[in-house]
């Protein structure tokens, strides 16, 4: 993978932003391989992604990103600086169902997605034989029905210690306190199994035979404190007939949750996602 | 088209069904040239659509639905015996917006719709040239916001008097008085331009918008008294990203609606579609 | 729709070109709303395309090019600057078939797409009416068999005449002599019924049929003087089964010519189409 | 899984197949839980397949089997009775690559995909640890560039001592000797990167990248003698922009290629595929 500096970054909109930005990395002989931008008119608010050559500039991160200060001062611009050689550390919380776990292992092992796992959590111990052939150290953390508090204590225990810069809830069956989703905001990526706003909560695949929908669909979303109601970074949809029973929904939505989680997490790994409210951008 | 009998039933769940039917049939050298069932498990219920060519049999329609009568009493059937050759007679409600109701009259000009379209009832009169070139009787029927019972009179008074199988609200943007749904119940097909049940009711795109979905649909589906609550018939979705708002969201979902309302309503004509409870059995 | 600058470009790549062609355009104040680029790297060429505010510039187009062209010129640039409400004018040719015909007409219609239609030409007469109803001259020109010649010279004086950007080949069923085709390079767009390169040549869908495939597809593309060999501009695909026969394949086509057709026309229209080689870069 | 026979025929078309074979069912009191039929009119074949539940016959398959002879030796027909208690045996076959054969294992043991896998073939020993992690053997067999005869000797000698109903070319990146391909008619699966017809043979990534193609796609079929050209069983493409090159190709298409075999595989698995020439007859 080429090294760049990826340059992430949203202000109140005005004339000449991508420009000047240009100007203090092109001035400095900075090779600008990939921009994206995106003007939203209801908010009036400005969105931006610049992939930059590393080894174009005559300096590291750290100068590129004093040079860039003063400018997203004076435009009270949020900035993000990220050095693509320096993979994020992603946590995977799985339960028994292993399609999204195996999934993205497998994509990880064949370097289709570029981070590092520095562990897996599960509230069950099934998955660990596969998990260790992958050499990624795997914790068994049980979530006590009548007392959940001490589990999810050791689940963030975990997170701060491996230095996580994300966690994906792979079809993780339960619901994350509300303390752990505003701590780590933004970094909390699930898979719900419906294409919201259709079907939130307990069971969408039984709602969705309730409904007889002739489509099912699947979510990648941020976490947040109201549930289900998170960012929307992807969607995708299978159709089904009147021959599907739930167990055929089931069985179809997994192809549907794993495919949407893998891109989700991709595009959440180069940086590709700037929330604003309860909407994203996702530049491609 | 071939010249065939559709035999469409359903009825509670037992051994033998299709053979004792296709008994009937095969014994007096009837051709079965299409057959399909559907059994539901939650309800033990039986569905099934049989295609009979005509000239196969010594008689005609009368005489094989008095040979299958004895049968549908003795298993509690519904039986519905259709001649192919006898086109069903279907209105299109249309307002302003054209494209549901170009596309129709063009499927039906080109022979793809196999139906009479005795007549366009519109709330709006721009749409009368291209009606009347295909044609086709154009009424246009004010629909007053102050006393919309008058509108809604005339309107029963065409559906009746055109003798109508069938009425097809092309992006009509009415609601139907709850008697005229009861009256015409299963057949009455709207497109709902969102993937039901997620925004239903006004301005489903300004909602979609608000949401942040990545994908937009329609749904065409049986009218009810319950607004947007009607069996559904088909859905489909198309792709929408940050960068496209709501005129944008108006424009894409404009070619998911006609095509998912011309499959309902080819499925609907070919009497391809049971209504069981509030779901749908649409044999392919 | 806003009144906008198109600047499309393509030049060999360098460091600093975005910046570079951005300092013209702010450093006079111009608002950039949109932005896109591309960087092939096989060929080390670069694309990129600007939407600008046409108000926020203290002058007009032709001063826009002035000021542009020392740097397109040390750049090696080719350079495209088109003022957006200045509607590009499309010819449309059709024979019998009219859906696609239909389709554009309606989208024109309703202000789906931004251009003006000329006239319509065509080999057959039936689609006079339909044409004229939405205002548009109609040309019936008869493609004899035995001599070409002389209809396509008749074509060739109108397309002159009406001063057309560009040819649509809704369906239209003849072969274009290739002096046409490289008179007007890049200009005329045809919707080929197969997902090319299957199929190439006559009846596809026949080809599909024998090949036993599971989707059928369409594409639009620039015509070029090698058939179907042209840039491909958009593809789309739709599901058939065993049960379909060629009239179903061609039926079903039909939804996905249409659709393929107008994005394809759309993005034509809208300037994000850069064809390099014998490929597309198409904007979003 | 509800205990079945399924009952899967070919014949002449003739008036009463369907009737008469579901006289011979249950007349014995079988209850057809599933049933679909099809008639090829240009060859005028037809094709049928029923599910039987096994407990409501007052005997086993073989008894079935016997009553069901002398209409199939009457009808011509070719006959196949399968009990789905009888999971297949299905050896995986792969190289280095790794995303199908994780699939597949992951679907295999989760119990969407219902046969034994008795073990895994592979020309690199990459794999190994993981087959192993779920319990099946797995084989190292070296293709010796110069000389391939023996490598496919011990395959075909495993193929045949672990006596396999169907072997999966789960992206083997070899070509089957043709001997092997005759011996094992309609039981060797393969993935085909591309949307076949197109891009036939080598790099079909490659191909469609040079022919700018906006759509890449994968083919799921039978391995005949005719490389690439054997009966089709399923398809699938993604969407692609002129902003990705073969590796982004290469990357996505391993989404739809590993989809595409698990839908096809298990199409096979539930004997829904009938072969009829080069075409295949897939029921749902």
């Amino acid at each position: 993978m080429n090294h760049t500096y990826r340059l992430i970054l949203d202000c109140p909109d005005r004339v000449g932003i991508v420009t000047r930005v240009g100007e203090v990395i092109t001035s400095n002989g900075g090779w600008i391989s990939e921009a994206a931008h995106h003007s939203d008119q209801e908010s009036n608010w400005f969105f931006s992604r610049f992939e930059i050559q590393a080894d174009s500039l005559p300096f590291g991160i750290d100068e590129l990103q004093a040079k860039l200060d003063p400018l997203a001062k004076e435009c009270s611009m949020n900035i993000r600086l990220v050095d693509n050689h320096q993979p994020k550390r992603v946590i995977l919380m799985a339960s028994k169902g292993s399609h999204c776990l195996s999934d993205l292992l497998d994509r990880w092992k064949s370097g289709d997605l570029h981070c590092d796992i520095p562990c897996v959590i599960s509230n069950h111990d099934d998955m660990r034989g596969l998990v260790e052939w992958y050499g990624i150290p795997f914790h068994h953390v049980v979530i006590d029905k009548e007392d959940k508090a001490p589990g999810f204590a050791q689940v963030e225990a975990l997170v701060d210690e491996y230095n996580a810069d994300c966690v994906v809830l792979a079809r993780y069956m339960q619901i994350l306190p509300q303390a752990l989703c505003e701590k780590y905001r933004h970094q909390v990526i699930n898979i719900h199994h419906s294409f919201l706003p259709s079907f939130i909560g307990a069971k969408p695949y039984h709602q969705a035979s309730r409904r007889g929908v002739k489509l099912i669909g699947a979510t990648c979303h941020y976490v947040t404190e109201q549930l289900d109601e998170g960012p929307i970074i992807d969607q995708d949809v299978a159709r089904v007939t009147h021959s599907d029973n739930v167990e055929d929904l089931v069985r179809l939505g997994k192809d549907v949750e794993k495919t949407v989680l893998a891109r989700g997490l991709r595009a959440h790994l180069e940086d590709r996602i700037l929330v604003h409210g309860n909407k994203t951008v996702v530049f491609n």
